[in-house]
């Protein structure tokens, strides 16, 4: 029997047991967000330091500047500096359960149960969201270790309790301990499959800056009446600054905003093509019906793979009841300017604020503030090794080839791994659309649970 | 001696029985606004039908649904049908007086000193606001009374106790009795000179229209990173249509906006140029430096004699602190439209409601509030008779001819008078930049309390 086949045999055997594993994880009420169920958390934590340490882990509880971080190293016999460090990341934290009354079990008691004709779904809240993808992994690890006695890389699990909270405490951990932390790869399982039978691997996510623009004119509120016609209007000003930010065909029409932008490579845009993405449907959801970005592009390309510039809030003058025939003294817009990889945010920063002040109408004056941190855009490789060795195996497994998917928005812990340690995320996951993540009644399919494991397992097994 | 030098003698030998009675109607606190004053607007207006009773009118208080009106009529003997009927209009409200530690001498206490070498001042308030500018004419009627014996017309006076406060009163006055009150013109004092030695005759008011419109694109605010590039922003697509709504000149460039718009005489663009209004100095004191409005137009056209369309407020998304990544459901604008004479409001309106309706990207729909009452930009002719005569009798008074001025606001009587008896306003006033209208210290100088008197008799011996 090849080692994979004994790796994949493990798994299969050992996935009541597994299970059992999970609803005991998934019992621990670990909302990281409320006090009291912060006992909790750290029972869930214990509960992974005492499963990793069982599987030969070297595992404990790091201090953050929040929830203890769960902290596993496997150093694999005769590894040396070369032998490659991956991260795994995860988190215990999960969503409030509330509303509890729209729960059909409750949330904190795993229950096996079909979720429609020919699917069975563990209900529990976190089963998809994050413990149930955690396991996955773990699980993985076991079925190789017990197969081949070693892993072919040494790995460094982290799974943290502020997921669902505030970002910035594993942040502080990762700059903080950046030297024990060198590492080639992040391994990341909290995203979705692409659909039920086709996995998905997250290649890009959008990063973001935030810019405030005042733009002040007159001294002080004006009488429309005594001075309209002769008083510049700074609403009008910044009217039409925000009306020239975008292009007839959508493109953002600001000098050097698409610096350093790459296009989806021609073989990935033909996939997403391929995909046909309901953009209509995505859009009717909201009550739209067309995308309304750069013509240029797809409505996939335009949310996944394009940068843009939204304008986030608006104010100035009279916002009461009725009309006051003022002239106001200033106006202020809120900007988020959505980056893809290769673009620099303090560039962009720049850029945009040249362009307001290229076209401040006389008697007008800017100012900016900055909000809130940057975060770059990032583009993962869609031909590195690590991306290849996963779609193998994801291919492998679901006897479909993976979709390398993007997201127009950011996961924070990817830009964290690439700020501080400069490390790429692979952003693989078995969840469902439909899992119910952060609502009553959240499950996390059987199948997706065994075929996690096995798609993990085969991931690592590539390694060897 | 001719009968004006005769009128001009009485008025000349009875000006300190008039500043006695000016003194006797400014002892009155009628603080229109302050119900505590109620008493005292009572007064100050039975004050004024005794006064008028003694001339010989027939007067009377007449109610509205605000305070009485002052209501006296003069009928020449032998008046006919074809007598001109002339409409006089002031008021006996005030403003109120706070803060009274500001005054150098008690606001309902008249008191005659210098307000700067050589001029002597009538310090009280109401003083220029509007009773002094009302005894003018009142004081002009006895003089040609005395001199003549009659008035060469048909004379009503209206002085209303709601100026300050709330116009409508006096307007649904009009409108009820607008069959007794057919005239051929109304007198309305309660203008300034031009300048310290130059009067002023107003012969344009701008109208005004007040829009809200709201653009609505998805059915809830969005997270731009989800729908960012692909999801219409409402706040954008205002943007755009307000920017549009200015073209590169300066000019309104909604179509249909200039329809009907006069621009003035070529005679009064050069007086205008003569007058060297210190457009900078106007400007500076707001803290701007140049005329914003149509490059085709002088700051002084701009503000006199040319509509606009002003954005008075606009809010829209997250105007909290910080930064909330949001495409916002919608986004307001409030907008007001300066009228000139020959614009007609109703069609402006739809105009601009035409404009933004083409303009909506798809996606977006556009909702409108119609805010307050439409008032029409209102020209008098310059070359009228009316005008004519206080031309020549005001250049007689002063020596010098009167400017003829416009005003970038509106004087509500003005068009009320226009709007429900369908006649012109005489706007003639003596009243100086300095005088503190509604402010503490109000004055009027005695000069132009004499002088506004002479003026007065000379316009109404014109008639004869």
């Amino acid at each position: 029997m090849a080692p994979i086949d004994r790796v994949l045999n493990f798994a299969d055997q050992s996935l009541p047991r597994g299970m059992d594993r999970l609803f005991e994880f998934l019992r621990f009420p670990s909302v990281g967000t409320d006090p009291q169920h912060h006992g909790d958390c750290l029972m869930a934590a214990k509960w992974l330091v005492a499963d990793l340490t069982s599987m030969g882990f070297s595992a404990n509880l790091r201090p953050t500047t929040g929830h203890p971080l769960v902290f596993g190293q496997f150093l694999p016999p005769g590894a040396g500096p070369a032998t490659p460090h991956v991260v795994f990341y995860g988190h215990y934290d999960v969503q409030p359960a509330d509303p509890l009354d729209l729960w059909d079990s409750p949330p904190f008691s795993p229950q096996i149960r079909a979720s429609k004709p020919g699917r069975n779904s563990i209900f529990a809240r976190g089963a998809s969201d994050d413990k149930g993808q955690v396991m996955t992994f773990l699980e993985a690890c076991r079925a190789v270790l017990a197969a081949t006695g070693s892993l072919p890389f040494r790995l460094t699990v982290m799974i943290e309790g502020d997921e669902e909270g505030d970002n910035s405490h594993l942040d502080r951990f990762l700059k903080t301990n950046r030297q024990e932390l060198r590492a080639d790869i992040a391994f990341v399982c909290d995203t979705e499959l692409w659909n039920d039978v086709t996995p998905g691997i997250n290649i890009m996510l959008r990063g973001c800056i935030c810019e405030e623009v005042t733009i002040r004119g007159p001294r002080v509120d004006l009488h429309s009446g005594d001075f309209g016609g002769a008083a510049i209007n700074p609403i009008r000003a910044l009217s039409r600054i925000l009306a020239d930010m975008h292009g007839g065909d959508g493109q953002v029409a600001i000098p050097g905003f698409y610096d350093g932008v790459r296009e989806p490579p021609p073989e990935i845009r033909k996939d997403w093509a391929k995909l046909r993405f309901p953009i209509k449907h995505f859009l009717g959801d909201v009550g739209l019906a067309l995308p309304a970005g750069e013509k240029a592009f797809t409505g996939l390309e335009q949310l996944w793979a394009r940068p843009t510039a939204e304008i986030n809030g608006i104010y100035g003058g009279y916002r009461g009841i009725g009309a006051k025939t003022v002239i106001p003294a200033a106006a202020t817009a809120k900007l988020s300017f959505r980056l893809v990889g290769g673009q620099n945010p303090k560039k962009v920063r720049k850029a945009f604020r040249n362009f307001v002040t290229a076209r401040l109408p006389a008697d007008c004056r800017a100012s900016f503030i900055t909000q809130a941190g940057d975060s770059r855009g990032i583009t993962v490789s869609s031909t590195s090794q690590w991306v290849a060795m996963a779609r193998k195996s994801l291919t492998a497994e679901w006897g479909r080839a993976p979709v390398l998917v993007g997201n127009g928005a950011s996961i924070p812990v990817v830009e964290s791994f690439k700020k501080n340690l400069g490390i790429d995320s692979l952003m693989v996951g078995f969840a469902r659309v439909d899992d119910g993540q952060h609502s009553p009644n959240e499950k996390y399919d059987v199948d997706c649970f065994h075929k996690g494991i096995r798609s993990w397992a085969r991931i690592i097994s590539e390694f060897a």
